[in-house]
C-alpha cells in the first residue's frame, strides 16, 4: 500500500487507515489495552518478529500513539504506553472485537467478554445517537460531505485525480 | 504480514484483523457504504490499481462481506453490494472516521458529518453499555477472557507459541 495516497485524500476513513490501517498495528494497540507494555510481553503475545514490531512501534510513537519511557537503565529497556490519542482507538479495536467474536467461529466458546465497572454488566457497547440516544446502524445515519470531500470525489469521478498507479 | 499468524490466533480482534486488516480492503467497505457499487467507480474513487481492486474484491467476496451481481449481460459487468455480515463492519469504519477526523488535520473544515435519520440530530455516534445506557471508553469496560483464549496467552507468555518467524 501507498501510506501517502491514502493520506492525501480528503476522508477521515483514508487518513486513519493511513496510520493504523494495518492488522500489526492494531493488534499492538489491542496488546496494549490489555495490558502489555514491554517489548518482551508484546512480541511473545502478538507473535511478531523483533524486528517488525520495533518498526511498527517507532511508527506508533512518531504518530504520538504511544509513548515510550524507560523503565530500567543498564541495558536501558523501555516500555510503551497508550497516549490520549492512542486510547481514543479503542472504540475500534472494540468494533473489530464485536465483529470477529460475532462472525468468527469459536468451538471453544466466546475468546473474552467485556464488564462494565459502572453497572456489572456483561455486554458489548452499542452505538447510540448521542441526541435521542437511539441505536444506530449504517441505515440509519446519512454521510453529509462537506465542500473539501465533495470536491474531491467529483473530481475523481471525472477521472480527473488518480492516485495509485 | 502473514495473514495465517492472526487467523489462528483465540482473539476476535486478530481474527477480524486477518480478514479486513488492511488499508486498502476497508477503504472498498467504507467505498460501498458511500454509495458505489461499481468496479470503476470503485477504482476512482478509491484510486487503486484495476489490478489490485480485483484482488482485494475476491477476497471480500470469499468471505462473504460483499456479494457481486451482474448488472449488464454483453460485456458482462457486475457491482457488489455488502452482505449483512459486510454491513456490520459499519462501526468499524465510523470508529475509523470519528478517530481519524478528530486526531487528524482538516484546514478545510470537517470532510463529512453524520445524521441521524431517527432525530435529524447531526453528531457522530457513541459507545454506550446496553444494560445501564451510560457512555462507555476503554477504563470503564474490563476484558474477561474466555478458557481458551486465557490458555493460549498463558503459553506465549512462557514462550511456548511463536507465530511469526
Amino acid at each position: 500500500m501507498k501510506k501517502s495516497a491514502l493520506g492525501a485524500m480528503v476522508c477521515p476513513v483514508a487518513r486513519a487507515l493511513d496510520v493504523v490501517g494495518d492488522g500489526w498495528t492494531l493488534m499492538i494497540v489491542r496488546e496494549l489495552f490489555l495490558g502489555s507494555r514491554r517489548f518482551d510481553d508484546i512480541t511473545a503475545q502478538t507473535g511478531m518478529s523483533p524486528h517488525l514490531l520495533s518498526v511498527r512501534l517507532r511508527k506508533l510513537v512518531d504518530a504520538e500513539i504511544l509513548h515510550k519511557r524507560p523503565y530500567q537503565q543498564r541495558p536501558a529497556r523501555y516500555e510503551y504506553r497508550l497516549t490520549a490519542k492512542g486510547r481514543d482507538l479503542w472504540p475500534v479495536v472494540i468494533a473489530l472485537k464485536h465483529w470477529g467474536g460475532r462472525w468468527g467461529e469459536w468451538p471453544d466458546g466466546p475468546p473474552l467478554r467485556l464488564r462494565h465497572s459502572g453497572c456489572g454488566a456483561v455486554a458489548d457497547p452499542v452505538l447510540v445517537c448521542p441526541d435521542c440516544g437511539e441505536p444506530v446502524d449504517a441505515l440509519g445515519m446519512a454521510a453529509e460531505l462537506g465542500p473539501a470531500m465533495a470536491a474531491e470525489r467529483a473530481l475523481k469521478a471525472r477521472g480527473a485525480i488518480a492516485l495509485v498507479g
